[in-house]
């Protein structure tokens, strides 16, 4: 399978479509994959969304998100597990081999980072057996550092990796995403090291300047400041053959037409090797 | 000597004020310790800014800044090397032991992320003899990956004392900023490593969220989202025993009159131990 052929879209990047139009653009524009987000599968439903994605024949390759496991109240831990378990079979159902997991920031009231990653590697245990028993891989995703405080604890490639060995590797993995990553010294190294725990391979660019929301300030390949082919080449080197996603959150790409956005990615998505 | 009597005001948290006026500043507050800037000590002129710290009995706990060695024009590139080697001369006259650097982004026109690091490591060996003859030791700084892009590649403090490590102790040290490195889960660890190698420790907070301009972001001690406490007492362990500079990047600091400033860089300093 050519790189080409590994092309997904991730519907972040479509945000504005629903599964049953995102699942059409896809199918127009020759994308054979799509990476699918909880809440438009829930609006659509379950079983229809996944029916959608049969029909249409594309793969699923993952399901965002679950995660958010850092709660000072018992009774919110609980409801996260609850719901991480949920997204599990939501992920089986929709036959997406991996879950991608944004692990949580801070515990709220406390500044205790240890805390918080320990509370994160305690909540991924009892969701093994889970994602065990479903054949789906929990993708720890590293989020960049701009992040750590309000959304992921979880910083680098390195450290997912190193939460991501204290349990079986058939349950789970990490998740490789550029625009969160590609900064770090220890990237080339990292991503060697993690080998078939890589669940999934997400591009994006790097642009500046942030945006008010920095989530929003994601770029299309080749837009940015992101050196791509070195980090595609030791993903490819560490053994990862499955689909790439292409995820970005951008305003100004949302209000594009949509079909504009898939040119655009399927155009650019071969400078990314 | 206490914690308290090691504050240091680093000037860019009273940006508006001149030399003079932030020397004033501090010993009207008993702060011991002054962190200078190239630009207001070249304003008033260097004998005169020595003259000013040395009258009010100030230690010059650094001098910011030098660096920005990464450029593709080879002219560029010794005009920052004899900048850098004049930013030397100048901590020297003004008694600052340690020069901050910040190494520069990517090199224009480039993505080659190793390439800038290399120019880095090569512009650094270029400074050492320099160091050693004026007894001033340059201080890398990791700056947070959120500017690995535009201004600092060297964005984890593993990394910076893997830098400072190929030259000679007396003259390569490290800067710990807690802004930039908070989120590491490798901080303790490198901390501990980086030992004597510590040239300079410096303190303000995490505030969310972000503004605008992302350089600008920094809150007062106890403001925002860092557990001080654990990185000081790593940084005392380590063997550091020198000023603590509270720097303080923030359009509403500046905006505040200089003295509430001082009181509450006084005040909130205790915070972080």
């Amino acid at each position: 399978m050519t790189a080409d052929g590994r092309l997904s879209l991730n519907q972040a990047t479509v945000k504005r479509l629903g599964v049953p139009e995102a699942v059409a653009l896809c199918a127009r524009h020759g994308i054979g994959a799509i990476g699918l987000w909880r809440e438009p599968v829930a609006e659509l439903g379950l079983a229809a969304a996944a029916a959608a994605v049969r029909a249409a024949g594309l793969r699923v390759s993952s399901l965002c998100r679950g995660g958010f496991f850092t709660h000072a109240d018992p009774a919110a831990r609980a409801a996260a597990a609850a719901d991480n378990k949920a997204a599990i079979a939501e992920a089986a159902a929709l036959g997406a081999g991996t879950l991608v997991l944004v692990s949580g920031g801070l515990v709220p009231g406390s500044r205790d980072i240890a805390l918080a990653r320990r509370m994160i590697a305690d909540a991924i245990g009892e969701l093994v057996p889970v994602a065990q028993a479903h054949g789906v891989r929990l993708g720890i995703e590293a989020l960049h550092p701009m992040f750590a405080a309000d959304r992921c604890v979880i910083t680098r490639l390195g450290e997912a990796l190193d939460l991501a060995g204290q349990f079986p590797a058939d349950a789970v993995g990490v998740v490789v995403d550029t625009y969160h990553v590609w900064w770090d010294a220890a990237l080339a190294a990292d991503i060697a090291r993690a080998g078939k725990r890589i669940v999934s391979y997400q591009v994006c660019d790097w642009i500046l300047p942030l945006p008010a929301d920095p989530l929003l300030g994601r770029g299309h390949v080749g837009d940015g400041y992101i050196d791509f082919p070195p980090i595609s080449a030791a993903v490819a080197a560490a053994g990862y053959a499955g689909d790439i996603e292409v995820e970005i959150f951008n305003e100004d790409v949302w209000a594009a037409p949509p079909d504009e956005t898939a040119k655009k990615v399927r155009a650019s998505f071969p400078l990314a090797f």
